[in-house]
């Protein structure tokens, strides 16, 4: 047998990487540690210390299932590790801020996943610790995973080339139907305390990180409409867990609302969906919504953008394609083009399967971890920031106030 | 040769038709009174009389082309006329009010191209004409065509079925790109005082009438955005005839703006694109866009309903489809099912072709001339009523209201 | 009231027509002589003089109801009309060429409806019929009508110009499912003394015509299977009226097979399905399949070229669009285009309705119509030509010998 | 830290893998191996043990970058080892049946990529091997892993329960575009002493397995052809890699054909493309199509089946969705249903992500370990099972059989 080679996992410094959660976005994140190194050929080789939790038992299986060494129920223990150099925080919103302020105090680069803060003040603390830490090369990322899609991220390629020229419209949407049925139960994602909101930050979020990071404008305002169709439902677990993991904000534990094991009925707190028109500070017009009532729709997650030179529109259920309008083409030739994004050309999918073997979701994790690996090594600002985090907050912020004044016109706070 | 048998065109009692107006929507108007009969049983023998134009010579070459037996400059000369007992109504909008409230007081029927006028005023002074006119048997219907593009009649029943349960949220959007090149000239359309309005009422009426008529709803309120991209244009008509044509707003002349002939640049003075949020008397939320800047995008009209119990889905750039999910069903088994509509028990498409054999943008018309020709026959009401053209009209003017307001959240008035 | 311009029907030279057949191909036969020239401009004038049938009473209503002047139930009176120049055969295969034949000794231009006949020697003498009265200026044609679909008019124009390079491979199909129901009755189409042969002639026929005229080839060899799935059927008539109408081929009347009124089972003589390997003179591997027992596609015809230089698609369940694959993109930005084909510049489209609103099924009879129109007026040789309808005839023959011979390779007779 | 718990990775028994060759897919049953166990609950625990490789620093290089703990290059000591219980042979074609049979003879479970040997009597001494073999307890697997994908899976078990009644249709193609340029290096695996065959049995092998999973039932006999578009290719390496990585057999070395590395020309000595219609045991006609000659399509294999009561329709380009045609449901909303197969109910998607969050290529793979640990763990037979693989050989066998003698029908031997 022959011994590893010089370029060895041994040899290669290591990255120690502490997370906190590990419900669905814990799972999803170990992974993508798990395997970014089999793909990619990086400086630092992951090394999956440490996996906190609230209950010692689920997250000692967890570690176990997940690939994580040790666990541990106190997320401060991870800060006092000399072998851990990286926080990933996959908790619900209502923690990231004191973690992550915390972990970059303590000298530890940190990946907080999305939305960063349930308010907007929480953010900008966020923001500002980030912000300090990058002085002393401390650096920090919000987990917007969708922009390494390899579809969006061929499509800010090419706006950024001006393959589209000024954009006019931006026509964003995701929609989700897990909450249609008015038995599913109160879980945590539906109470204001611990989701901040419903699903404006849990999916809204995402499509204003992508209008913004796909147009590279900011948004400017809004105007708004927020609605919650159910306002009762009963307290209790969600049976098939489909509840506590169709949602897409992480969370360290999936645990029901307070009084949730209590048989009874419970308010909803958050909205159910929102709607709302923008405007970018590149002249575009802008439509979102976000909402757990579109029946039959999963995941689907869809965003186009039209310009004065072309067009490019993404769907994520069929996540592979990205479609490009071209202006240039002759009108007899001329159509949207139905661009498989797994080429060697494309970004990050040389590193995967030949042309046309298609990626998953738990891809575009993957893809953040190797940029954020990236990042650490080479001393680069990783993206987005904890800036761009603070942005969507405050969009998000914005849209909350339109809503609950009469949907009047509300400028993004700079 | 056997002679023609008892049920024949001479047998039938005749429906005399006056057309005001010939070019686009003159066109498929033309070709729906022509072809009507030879695909429905109907009780009335379409006889396409006369065809009123500005141009002597354009209107008589326009008669002659769509199988008009005479042709007049004087629209009021149909009013007139004993073998006239209909008035369809294919001019721009600025003149339906004037011709429409004639026709009907002069006992005419009358079939009005949308959106049913230019202002709430008008529309107004047209639905009273129609309400007096209804009580001494004439009848008035407005254009809204896409309401008879099968698929959304399939819609409409399946909804009315309450196959889809409660409806929370409307998606619709109409975009076109016929002027996002810079250089397109001014042509009537892009003139507030011909055109009423821009992207707003030509296409953006059509999308407010279909969510009325999905839902059974009406809109009870709107938030919005109007944007005009590019103010200036070259005067001078469009050479290729694309400009004069793409547009869905009737006019008896194609004419470009004033002082078109005249070298020089004028100014764009009605909306490039209309974006807005609404609510429906049902509760739903709607979102809605309209735009000419939708960079290769043609005539895509869509509009998706999501219900407590299911979904209906519509695009016309694949008319012929209806997508239909039913909560109902196992969730093994469940998706949005293309319901191709053809079947001979499906609204309309047993007249025409065997399964499979699609029909075009041009079938709408003839299904709203044959139930016109049904409600005369029969005394029955035509629906979209002057009363629904006038309810879509006061929602163009809340949109317009609102969007000069910052987006002010504007009721529509009732 | 203007008199019609000088440019008016009544000015340009009559082009009278008479038809013989009058059932689903009949209807849209009809359709499109009524319309052509309010669409088209061409220098005859269609005058849809006659129409044969073989009930009286039945082809008196079709003529009320199609639009013709007369009606008669023996079609040799055509012949001898001086106002009729084009006789138009829209009945079943098994009397096109008796009556082919005798309209081109009568000096009438012929258009045949497809297959060309029911037996390669009938369509030898059919051709035969053609060259001579081609030497009189008298014009064949037959009607595949799908080569004019914009779309795949649009294939043939990117073939022939060598945006595809060479084709390497054809791949087509037509899938049917109208009589999957075993209890469906053993309408004419399933007996073979008037059908000729099943879904191989019905719809088979298309897709051979069509990988000939998209490839600019010959089909050289087959290798074939035939199969019938269900032998034995209710005698009696399609109730619902949807067995007669469904198939593609034409007939004068929709009778169903003999016996059909008494009660009782019969024998389907036809094939069910056919399935073949070609090759092509140009080299290309291509592959064939028509089937009546393809559950849930009700008219899918597709077809797909592959070449050198890049590929074209085509699907009639959304038959207004085009997909273009060019091999000379940039990987990066490379994807089979939509494109949709209503545009001014594609093939017809210019004369129909703005871009983006599609065209239907019956829109390939006009063009039809209108070439055909077009070339009598100019003297030259329509296209498909006898000549052609005899090569798929051929190919027809072949595909039934490779299949009773145990799928041998059988080269297509020339 | 809390220690692991009870049922950890450590407490789990394990199962030690060696893994021969670690190219394409090398890469992808690592990455199952180190997965599944994080997905699936699983009795046992994978070691990934030992992977071998012909050249030493490559393969060591290989086992670093994969996760092997060890690396070799003589695959024979793998079966001297008591830590390794499972061989996972992923080298090219021409090995397989002398690794497989030593394996198997040491008492070593085999995992064996497709298509199962070069020619049909190696395929019958493998399959020998692994009767012998099983009699032990040793088990064996062929590595056809398109079953395993969700939608696919969730086909078979719509057909095994009757949903599409009796298959009458089987529609398969499998459709690349790597070799279109002619300047392509031949590699080896256009050369036939390594790879076998060219498109057909690297890809074809898949459809022809898929048909006989999907149906249930098997094929008996083929009419094919056959054709090298391209005879002569440049030696050497594919530069990019792509050459090397597109086709879709294992190979330990994506090493060139003989003389690659001399400059000059070679020739090409496989199939380019294979087309064939075949019947199958339970009475349906079958097309199949495998070609690397299919400009713009990457990766497309695409499946569709008709039956008496519905049919089912797969194609790779959209991995996560089953299209259902289900004929018992009213014409009137009729349609294939689009299926996203990610629900908690389907096959193998609950262990993943929420519904919507679609997959990608490699879950087949770690789905196939899931399976495979399953069956060693409960002494089941895996499937699909060696005799599967043969008998997709002889198929293959067939196909060539009929290719080169005119196209004549071959039966498949049994």
């Amino acid at each position: 047998m022959s011994p590893l080679p010089p370029n060895s996992r041994t040899a290669r410094p290591p990255l120690g990487v502490g997370m906190v959660g590990h419900s669905f976005m814990g799972r999803v994140h170990s992974h993508a540690w798990r395997s970014v190194n089999a793909f990619f050929d990086l400086p630092l080789q992951v090394d999956l210390r440490v996996v906190a939790g609230r209950d010692a038992a689920r997250v000692g299986a967890a570690a176990d299932r997940l690939g994580w060494a040790e666990s541990t129920t106190d997320w401060r223990e991870l800060l006092d590790r000399d072998d851990i150099a990286l926080i990933d925080i996959c908790t619900q919103g209502s923690v990231h801020a004191e973690i992550a302020v915390a972990a970059l105090e303590a000298g530890k680069h940190v990946l907080c996943e999305k939305p960063l803060a349930n308010t907007p003040a929480e953010a900008e603390a966020m923001a500002r610790a980030a912000a300090d830490a990058a002085e002393r090369g401390v650096l920090a990322m919000v987990g917007f995973n969708y922009r390494r899609v390899p579809a969006l991220s061929l499509a800010r390629a090419l706006v950024a080339e001006g393959r589209i020229g000024t954009v006019r419209h931006v026509r964003a949407r995701y929609l989700q139907d897990w909450i249609v049925d008015p038995e599913h139960p109160l879980v945590w994602r539906l109470v204001r305390e611990q989701a901040g909101s419903g699903a404006l930050g849990d999916i809204g979020a995402h499509i204003i990180d992508l209008a913004e990071f796909l147009t590279g404008d900011h948004i400017t305002g809004v105007s708004a409409i927020t609605e919650t169709f159910i306002h009762k439902r009963p307290l209790g677990t969600a049976q098939s867990g489909i509840g506590a993991q169709v949602a897409d904000t992480p969370s360290d534990a999936e645990a029901a609302a307070p009084d949730a094991s209590a048989a009874g009925i419970g308010t909803v707190t958050v909205d159910d969906a929102a709607i709302f028109l923008a405007r970018t500070s590149g002249g575009a017009l802008a439509t979102f919504e976000a909402t757990r009532f579109a029946t039959g729709r999963k995941n689907a997650l869809s965003i186009e953008l039209n310009g004065s030179r072309g067009s490019v529109a993404f769907d994520f259920e069929a996540m592979n394609d990205l479609w490009f309008h071209d202006l240039d083409e002759p009108a007899a030739t001329s159509g949207f083009r139905r661009i498989t994004v797994t080429e060697p050309t494309h970004p990050y999918t040389g590193a995967w399967w030949p042309p046309g073997h298609g990626l998953g979701y738990e891809h575009s994790f993957t893809h953040q971890a190797r940029d954020l690996i990236d990042a650490i090594a080479n001393g680069t600002t990783p993206r987005p920031s904890f800036e761009d985090g603070l942005r969507v907050q405050r969009v998000l912020a914005a849209v909350e106030a339109s809503a609950t004044d009469n949907s009047r016109w509300t400028p993004v706070e700079v």
